[in-house]
């Protein structure tokens, strides 16, 4: 039974005011290799959403402005669920029918291996100088070491400079930054979607600005090869379409390794994509915060930065954070790579809302210049624990017979769970969602995502193995039961509120 | 010869905007004690003025909102001076030539202590719940730590709770934070002037906050016991002008002690700002950054959490930081404390944007425990310093037979220079700013806090005696030099550039 309250689940929807998805039948199959089937081309009904949080917010305090009173449904609608499941969370000894959390996405793998090496000695450094103002955008030994760690990773053809590196405490700070020096109130980004729907609110908070999602498909049409791929053809029509309805787009947002797809963009699709973005003097946002996380050997990652020349360099911003790639979300650190001076010095300016501390700068700049430690101790184990959790996870649902997209890259698993819906709608997913952590497990549904086939799944792997065992089978429990359920069309629970997110991405 | 271009003195006008400060005849006189001289009460022309940034700026980029170009113009404007200082700062070996700045709120004095206390090694804690998500508002043993820290230095009838302690990334990010859940864009706080300038970005770089100055005189009139004294009467003068202007205020910004006066409010004072402050239900921002600064023994202190009763709790929120108080500004950190529910829950979804490394947070907590350090060592020895460093400069300046406000708590004195000025206005103020630079001392002149009588500088006093010396050292010739240039009544260099701010403050 479970002990979280009733109005503790008041969530929030989580299309934020979008257009309404279309309720397409999911596409399910056995085969997992498949994943999903082709399909001949078909038009789909709406190819784009256009979101906008202000339009959800119902009840207003006395005591705080309409920016108040969003920022205050924020909190009540997508925090209030993970703080309770962080107060009951599982362990093994405590609390072993706490529930298990694979909705947060964070690296729980390298943790030992993090805090031998942020426990040695050169990590606690103090000089006054460290204990003073500093330049917002960082210490300049840092933003060299930054500059340094990236032209080495990002493969770029020239070294980067550090005049171009500005450091934030976290990417939401980055979001929040570039939004509100690059769009007006209300003007939006395009982004595909599925993507992680914290970001909704990371460009409102502070910037009011919305999003345009690119609707992508399950079904395989055209010249496409991969489920949920992005191409140039609905970039434009999304584009097209927002400007039908009067919204000004003026930038887009990729995420490259993607979350929760987990694709990784070949060259050929990024240039692109940026290609497509130049046309229509869009800025694009890069966000590469799992840059060092493709664990699989065989798949070649290509940072924008590599690229030997970018279409149009002055609107091109590039997002980097150990946040996931170190599994150190808690350390608030992120980096914002760009060429335009107009765009570094106006998020230079609001820096000082998102300066960090100079020791923990003194601290990132040990761990950068430390390549030993990152190539041969930590890259190697990290990848080889979050391959070997992926394998596991991978297995369990083949063995349940749910189609999921296998990629090599990131901490997610894209899960299709639609065939568990007694009707492909929205609310039957968030019972579905509802009954997992009824049965003490937490995930992440596909409206909080804004995917618009009901049904899909995001299964954080990257915790240890105890955990994913119980979690796996706690997700079994539910789906045995469910599908008998499903069979039984039940018409319980349909006033149940609606769909969940993952705040906590960054 | 000073090094600094010319273009890189091109600030822009302090005054941001408002209504313009009319030049009245400073006050002088030679007897520092009376530091102002009474005079028979005399109508101010105007007692308040509406900043508005946003109409300072007059090129646009045309890759930034106009939010962008603000910021941009805000860094352009107020960081270039402090960064070309701060590559050609002085150093006693280094270079012996450049340049003492005197112009950031800074305790230098106590480094050493620091330095020595946050080495220790169990400052270095690292632990896999540190590394990872947590709470936005700061973690839960921080955060009690904090309500037990601030319950007793601020002497709080009752313990404060930890439930309504937010924990950010410096006062910065709490005046962004607060402006934007208490205000709409446009809309505006009430703050009496002169006050440390960059306020007026802080609210307004997310915000879109404006300030009402409500302006002080030098001159004692009335009731009043001493220059500058902030009276009720002033504040509903500033409050209706700005009304009539249809100005919409939303709250009220205390400095206690003042920054740059020194001021310490009496319980009296205080109570009689917050009833007023109810009487409009205008929110009550407190920013009590330099409360463990007073270093005069027979000052008492009163934090406006120490009162009995507040007229308005649901509308009074409370600031503290370490920066000040001991003297760690590079470390980023600020501290909340508000019993609105409402607006501690807005500015928690903001704090996702100002979190802070969990290793910082437990370096934090383990210094507020420390109680013997603070109590036995820091704080006697900081309190120490601080009144001989102040006791040097004020004994510098009656030499020199200049008028000074001679407070007891803070950083700062706040001079009258007005005697030096050939014609009482903010050009000649300027001209005796950049005459200071170019003899290689950086001040803060009155203009870039609101003060609307031209001539009044703020000089930082928190740092090493032979920088203090070689400072005022360099003071005096420019004053000498100055007074005799007054004497010729120069005409040169009017198209200087205009006032300098002092960015760093927070």
């Amino acid at each position: 039974m479970s002990t979280l309250a009733q109005k503790e689940i008041r969530m929030a929807a989580t299309s934020l005011g979008s257009s309404s998805a279309q309720g397409l039948p999911s596409n399910e199959g056995d085969d997992v290799e498949r994943e999903c089937s082709r399909k001949p081309d078909q038009k789909p009904l709406k190819h784009y959403g256009v979101g906008d949080p202000s339009t959800m917010v119902s009840s207003s305090s006395p005591h705080l402005s309409s920016r108040g009173s969003i920022n205050k449904w924020f909190w009540d609608s997508f925090e209030g669920i993970q703080r309770t499941c962080q107060m009951d969370e599982y362990d093994e000894d405590k609390n072993p029918n706490g529930i298990i959390n694979l909705s947060i996405s964070e690296n729980k793998l390298c943790l030992d291996l993090l805090t031998r090496r942020l426990s040695q000695s050169d990590m606690l450094w103090v000089e006054p100088s460290l204990l003073q103002y500093t330049d917002w955008r960082g210490h300049a030994f840092l933003r060299e070491e930054v500059a340094r760690f990236l032209s080495f990773y990002c493969k770029s053809p020239a070294p980067l400079k550090p005049d171009n590196v500005l450091v934030l405490n976290g990417s939401i700070s980055v979001f929040s930054a570039l939004a509100t020096v690059l769009c007006e109130v209300g003007e939006a980004f395009l982004i595909p979607a599925p993507f992680y729907g914290s970001i909704t609110r990371h460009v409102h908070r502070y910037g009011s600005v919305r999003l345009v999602s690119v609707h992508l498909d399950s079904e395989v049409t055209g010249m496409e090869t991969r489920p949920f791929q992005l191409t140039v053809e609905k970039l434009e029509m999304a584009f097209q379409g927002a400007k039908s309805e009067g919204v000004k787009v003026k930038g887009l947002i990729l995420i490259n390794p993607h979350n929760p797809l987990g694709d990784v963009y070949s060259v050929e699709e990024l240039q692109g994509y940026l290609d497509f973005a130049k046309r229509h003097e869009l800025h694009v946002i890069m966000d590469e915060v799992y840059m060092l996380s493709v664990f699989e050997k065989s798949i070649e990652y290509h940072s924008v930065l590599s690229l030997e020349r970018l279409p149009d360099p002055q609107r091109t911003h590039v997002m980097w954070a150990p946040s996931k790639d170190f599994g150190m979300s808690g350390v608030r650190f992120s980096t914002l790579y760009t060429e335009n001076q107009d765009v570094a010095t106006a998020v230079a300016s609001l820096c000082c809302c998102h300066s960090l501390s100079g020791l923990v700068q003194y601290q990132m700049a040990q761990l950068f210049r430390d390549r030993d430690w990152i190539d041969q101790v930590f890259l190697p184990e990290n990848h080889a624990r979050l391959k070997a959790a992926h394998t596991y996870v991978s297995e369990e649902l083949r063995a349940l017979g749910i189609p999921f997209l296998s990629r090599g890259a990131g901490f997610f698993i894209w899960a299709n769970l639609g065939k568990y819906l007694p009707e492909a709608t929205f609310d039957q997913e968030l019972l579905l969602w509802r009954r997992f952590l009824d049965n003490r497990v937490l995930l992440s549904c596909g409206k909080a995502f804004e995917c618009k086939e009901p049904g899909w799944f995001r299964l954080i792997f990257s915790d240890r193995i105890h955990r994913l065992r119980l979690g796996m089978q706690r997700i079994r429990q539910v789906l045995e039961g469910e599908s008998q359920v499903a069979a039984d069309a039940p018409s319980c629970q349909t006033q149940e509120p609606r769909g969940p997110g993952s705040h906590y991405e960054d």
